[in-house]
């Protein structure tokens, strides 16, 4: 066989996993570095996955696989809900949850709010298949403010919160906590789900136990679920759903309105869904004892 | 946030996918590098995965997460087949697959076929978890021969095959031919079932679509399920699963005898092998579209 060709890392961006483990691609040319009063924001176009957003050194998204998450944070929770009218975003400022969240015709109100404009401005002129619905969709709504704040700020308000963050340590550090969560189901009208990015059991075994600890301390009703993002650690991320209400999160509300959303992914189906709630045996053991 | 430290390629073994994707893991030193009459073998001591073994640049395996390759290629058809009793292993020098089909009670014969007497030489020495079956269950047979005229040589002698190879270049390429597979289905008994690594849709949607085209050539009935290989580019890897008999390969025959074998495993579970069986819609898509 050919030898593979040595890497050569100044031509490639890696992201270093708490210096053990990297992965990453090998990039055309860095489109974008800025930092911000939030973070560090890098994008970089790639050979193979188009365009690549890096926050803090951690790959956020690329072009080719954002499909993935974007559509599994939005979905399972959107097709639970009976009815859901109006959604809270917070994070998402690159676009792509609200893209989806979009999709959802029940939807009257989607309210996106984010921390760092820099990441949508950004995101508009890098990433417009994220963007695309930005002055377009009169449902939308997007603030650039502190989430925590905004949430604190709003009762029985939301059917759906959906918290597309980074990692949970800076900035993002209060959107995993017991108080947070408080603050979540207070936003959250009767009957409201909250759904959140959630991290691996494959790099962050602990990290996955302490968020559905706190999560649990809320709600009475918690799961977790799998999509696979292939540009994460691990590729198989997780999301945390919860609700007062006693869903049953592995099937959608009404199965003929998830196969209509499906017909719009790459991604979701109603068998992919229900799929997505079991896991390999140690992260079952895992999740299992983070929730008795 | 604490600025992340950066990567010192020298400090790190990547496999280089294609040129264009990457992954690998800190080292903190070499074991070994040894080229043999079929290919290049090394070894690493890594800081968080245990020993890494790398065949022709490509990682095969780590001690931490061997555990899910392993299981999930023996344990679905093993449990799909009523009673299998003699099954032949073609590939699987690290010894990992023959650990696991031992456990099955059933099984009076297994025989490992493996072209490269140094991968289990090594492995005995540096995986000594993957290994500790030789010499010690008398229902294991190890020949160091070349699979294709092995299977060739064989009629109707086999309830079950799998196959533990490298990708579909260089050595391992006609492991995945509809020739290779002819000679499979005549060296498999009745009602038996093969199984083989079978690539990653995320990286190799081609590879993945020409395999499932090759083997649905011969057998009637094929199906594609994954596992999570967080070593392998894209951590979900596929296997082709196939038999002239008409199973259904999303259970196991006998609930009980797979929660037995559940009880010694780590990934596999009979919940996870249905799971196992559904993919992401553009996924299922290139499945369907390649078995039709």
């Amino acid at each position: 066989m050919e030898p593979k060709p040595p890497i050569k890392i100044e031509e490639w961006f890696f992201e270093n996993h708490q210096d053990r483990y990297g992965q990453g691609y090998k990039v055309k040319r860095m489109l974008e570095s800025l930092q911000t009063p939030y973070q560090k924001i890098e994008i970089y176009e790639t050979y193979s996955a188009g365009n690549l957003l890096v926050l803090d050194g951690c790959i956020m998204l690329t072009s080719a696989h954002e499909f993935t998450y974007h559509e599994m944070l939005a979905h399972p929770p959107l097709l639970i809900h009976p009815n859901p009218k109006s959604v809270l975003i917070i994070g998402g400022g690159d676009g792509g949850l609200m893209r989806e969240v979009l999709k959802h015709k029940s939807v009257s109100r989607a309210v996106m709010c984010e921390i760092d404009k820099e990441v949508t401005e950004l995101s508009k002129k890098h990433f417009p298949e994220l963007t695309q619905w930005i002055g377009k969709d009169k449902r939308a709504e997007i603030l650039f403010e502190d989430g925590v704040k905004f949430i604190k700020a709003h009762k029985n308000s939301f059917d759906v919160i959906l918290i597309d963050s980074t990692d949970p340590v800076g900035a993002a550090e209060g959107l995993f906590t017991s108080d947070f969560y408080a603050a979540a189901k207070s936003a959250l009208k009767q009957q409201g789900i909250i759904a959140s990015q959630a991290e691996s059991y494959w790099y962050m075994k602990q990290t996955v136990a302490k968020i559905l600890t706190q999560i649990k301390a809320v709600f009475e009703n918690v799961n977790y679920y799998s999509a696979q993002v292939p540009c994460y650690p691990g590729t198989v991320w997780g999301f945390t759903i919860a609700s007062s209400y006693k869903y049953d999160f592995t099937r959608a509300d009404d199965f003929d309105r998830a196969a209509a959303i499906a017909k719009k992914c790459q991604y979701y189906t109603p068998q992919i869904h229900k799929a997505s709630f079991f896991h390999p045996k140690f992260a079952e053991e895992l999740i299992a004892s983070a929730l008795k």
